[in-house]
């Protein structure tokens, strides 16, 4: 049998932890194991383009430990009623290659890209920052926010979207989890949201290389965090923000991000530095406190691997539904698979019958 | 929520089935789709070697599905109990990116192995085949007997495997089964189960360069059915055999058998046929009834596509225990993931409680 964490198990570990608590733990994971990077056996993500979205699948290992996720990235599903991301993942043990876990990773996705982008900040925003301009008010808004919150120290939120729906929709659940210290301040453009801020998200959901930044809104010190390009094709920044002289910009895994981030649009050359760099203190970023620096994030397997691993420890710890599926024969002769199919002598297991 | 086959579902569905006609409708299920090979998206899987086995994706998508198959092979599992390969799928909507089924493919993998290798010698031995030899009498050797006693009439199978356990366990498995009109025999060498075969199927487990079968065992005119090398490292003919000028050797997607099948052991440019191009009939291979054949099996993803798509219709079909697990949220805004993380107002549904 294998463990199975859904999407009401999930709901119920991130209700029984905390969301912070829950953020915090899964950032600790993260970096644990970033701070043991060639450790792993690391691929690109294999993808499967279609002309209405990607399907991808990312795996990652340690030796001990193998972990892959499943995700699709639709935007034109919300049209439809359905989400435009999702994704369900996998850790298994290497020793056996028998699966582990098998759980949804939809809202654990929100989360660990949360608690990736706060955990990077930690090491790139400046000391102090205190307001965020949030660009881009979807689905991922509410968790980058928390992580911000828990883990920087952000007081004031500054929000815009070209949807204000969307805006709505992320006033009203704020509202709702009541961040104590925490002002949102909704604003009428972009630019208005930059204005004055120490970190900018960006975590827009278009497929196309857009402009949601100009290089004329950052000013000097700023951490800009951007989520929202993360495959071919899919862009946020202006290429000149990148190229500026005072600019940092970090990358998860260099070979992924040279085809999905941000820098897809510089040449092959543009120097960057990987997170795990700076999260070890190899190679710090900021070196000024006028230095911009640039979260340039597309999601890695290794947070995604350090986050089936916190939830199965969390599932054992936690109290509730603890559901097995029978992913996988449990037989007693492992020589005689075929034992499944035919009638066996009295003295064996019951299983269903089988017609002879 | 999304439809989920357990273990104990397929051993169902087998049950209500048939184990023949589910071989059978399985191989019909496998050729519709390699006769529209053009239509797949193809790529050789990703696989994440360690020292005692390998861990494997094989996604595989026609442009309305997508499938990926995950599959462990570890020899050594067999000596704690487990099974050498386990295996589990995925079923999508290209068109959503949504998962429709997930599936237990053990079971799965060993019917839709027996079922390709019948399907290819149905185009491939001569015809009036009817005595096979089978060498290796482990986890898939009854899965054979049962396809290519049902699918090419063979009436009298030849058994030998070094280890005379497996031998026992096969024999007492086919006793069970009563196939009509099946002779079994068990021999006391692999020169001796060949002698006068029709077909030689080799389905050895040893992850290394074996030489299962020699040049002096192939009589004019045989088929052999080359399951068992299907890794780097992992071949069963001696090369030999496969250099025969009266050799005509077919694999399932060249640019993988390259690498894994029992062409790894020759030049690249060593002249193969793709199974589809048989199946199609563009190019046959049996040219007369003195040529030796051989289909150079390796599993592509595309037989676990036909597979998972055969067990979604007949789960539908069949009555019994048809379980769905909640492995994706099911929102009434998609905009708004977080709702299944804040207290919402009294009039929305139900779900387990979250401290504010």
């Amino acid at each position: 049998m294998v463990d199975f964490i859904g999407t009401e198990r999930v709901q119920e570990l991130v209700a029984r932890r905390g969301t912070a608590r829950f953020i915090k733990e899964l950032a600790a994971e993260i970096e644990s194991d970033y701070l043991r990077w060639s450790a792993f056996d690391k691929s690109p993500r294999h993808a499967t383009h279609s002309s209405v979205g990607v399907i991808e699948l990312m795996p990652a290992c340690d030796g001990r430990l193998y972990a892959f996720k499943y995700v699709n990235g639709h935007p034109k599903n919300t049209a439809v009623g359905l989400l435009t991301v999702t994704a369900f993942g996998v850790l298994a043990d290497v020793q056996t290659g028998y699966p582990l876990l098998l759980s949804e990773l939809t809202l654990t996705t929100a989360l660990r890209t949360a608690a990736t982008s706060a955990l990077a900040a930690t090491r790139m925003a400046r000391a102090g920052s205190r307001v965020m301009a949030l660009i881009g008010n979807g689905a991922q808004s509410e968790f980058q926010t928390i992580a911000f919150h828990h883990m920087l120290g952000i007081r004031e939120v500054r929000l815009y979207d070209t949807d204000a729906r969307a805006t709505d929709k992320l006033e009203r659940n704020l509202a709702r989890l009541r961040l104590p210290g925490l002002k949102v301040a909704r604003c009428a453009s972009t630019a208005a949201a930059v204005e004055g801020a120490d970190i900018i998200t960006t975590v827009t959901a278009d497929k196309c290389n857009a402009t949601i930044l100009t290089p004329d809104m950052i000013a000097p010190g700023v951490h800009l965090n951007a989520v929202g390009g993360d495959c071919p094709g899919k862009t946020e920044l202006h290429r000149e923000i990148l190229l500026r002289a005072d600019a940092r910009v970090v990358v998860e895994f260099e070979p992924q991000s040279r085809v999905e981030g941000e820098i897809q649009q510089l040449d092959a050359d543009f120097p960057v530095t990987e997170l795990a760099a700076v999260l070890t203190g190899e190679r710090p970023v900021r070196t000024s406190e006028r230095d911009v620096t640039i979260f340039d994030s597309v999601g890695f397997a290794l947070e995604d691997f350090s986050s089936l691993r916190y939830l199965l420890r969390i599932h054992h710890e936690e109290r509730g539904a603890q559901q097995q599926i029978d992913l996988v024969p449990d037989l007693d002769d492992p020589k005689d698979l075929f034992a499944l199919l035919v009638p066996q002598p009295a003295s064996v297991v019951a299983r269903p019958g089988v017609p002879a």
